[in-house]
């Protein structure tokens, strides 16, 4: 990935451990992803109306990584509490998306591994949520 | 504009007041667009160096604008904790875009009139917050 | 809605109709968010293993919209080839998506609407497109 | 990245071409997320009135790498125009956008990153456009 070079090049970088930022980053990027990758599948199971709670789960998960994947790669002249709002809507996201993913990981796999990734996701915000203090 | 009157068609609509669901999504519509067109103006200015916060601001409130509309435009099976940290999230962003903007609207009218949107935009999250409870 | 006039207040306005790209971009809103709110009704409807295609096409019709009424709304130094690239890729998402909710216009009344709303969307997406030649 | 194991995992893949769909996604989320940054960057540089067209460049290509990527993440009965038309507009916003870059490579380090990242993303879009035919 080169955007983390970019980011070491900011000319007034943001006064946070950038090493948080970026892993915060990257497994948001991974994390819409396989949300959308996930519901995208959901829709195609055969069982789709057992899953309609994780479509929906994961849309609004994919939702929350994008937008706050692109507010955190920011790091002109930050405000910290939007920051920290948008980082905590997203771990929310994450935590709802992985635990209805779990409930589904023994029959679809690919559940699994999203909820896995959700997890992953919401762990990066959490540490990224105590650097900016 | 059509899209309320889809949501109103949903076959199994969200136990949360329509009107108050309506009226966020038009404000995040509105306000998304108009810190997107706000931090465009902003970059063409003359004093561009003075509007580097406001820069910043706008855009991510455009971010938390749009995600947040569109989670709320889906009425299936959701979870509150998500859209309630979505909308939160959202109106902390309308706050400080309003704050900062606020700082430009004597010298620059696209500011004032942006600055007048986003507390628009926060004060409907605040109202559907309300109504979610 | 507040942001044409926004728009209108930019210090060096594109040389573009500016009813053309506001127009677009009010339709842009509207039909990202009516596709989303069908693509959600789709998933809850009880036939919803019939749905999948025009579910898809939602989903990807919504994405199409919200970066081109993103890119629309900026008006400073443009790429007209690029923003010609993306209205033509959001005319082409609406026209399927307006297609296919049709097919379904008889049985799902929020298909009904959302086709229509697709169209307009095309239409406006066309207009623009003529008017930056 | 675990986003390539769920598109695996999908129960009716998609007939094209995995490893062209994956690693267009890739350069999308590293392409969208750097110009993200990279136009972030620019607002920054004491040169700011320089960078103003790279600064739009750089904007709408974040949104066309942004959809495009979730578009292409999407296997469900696919409509290939649909995916054409997105994949081609991301190639000329990232086509653009890294002629741009190249103008400002030798004074602005994160430009010339940037602008290397975009020539690597529009190359996946054409290989991916060549496998779908």
């Amino acid at each position: 990935m080169r955007f983390p070079h970019i980011m070491e090049l900011h000319p007034e970088p943001i006064g946070v451990d950038r090493d948080a930022l970026v892993h915060c980053i990257e497994e948001c990027l991974d994390c819409g992803t396989s949300c959308t990758a996930c519901a995208d599948a959901c829709v195609a199971e055969r069982d789709v109306q057992e899953m309609v709670h994780c479509i929906r789960l994961c849309l609004d998960c994919a939702e929350a990584c994008a937008s706050t994947g692109r507010i955190v790669a920011r790091q002109t002249s930050p405000d910290l509490t939007v920051m920290r709002a948008a980082i905590e809507a997203c771990a929310v996201a994450c935590g709802a998306s992985a635990e209805e993913c779990e409930r589904h990981a023994a029959h679809h796999e690919h559940c699994r591994v999203c909820a896995e990734q959700c997890r992953h996701c919401k762990g990066a915000c959490e540490v990224l949520l105590a650097a900016i203090g």
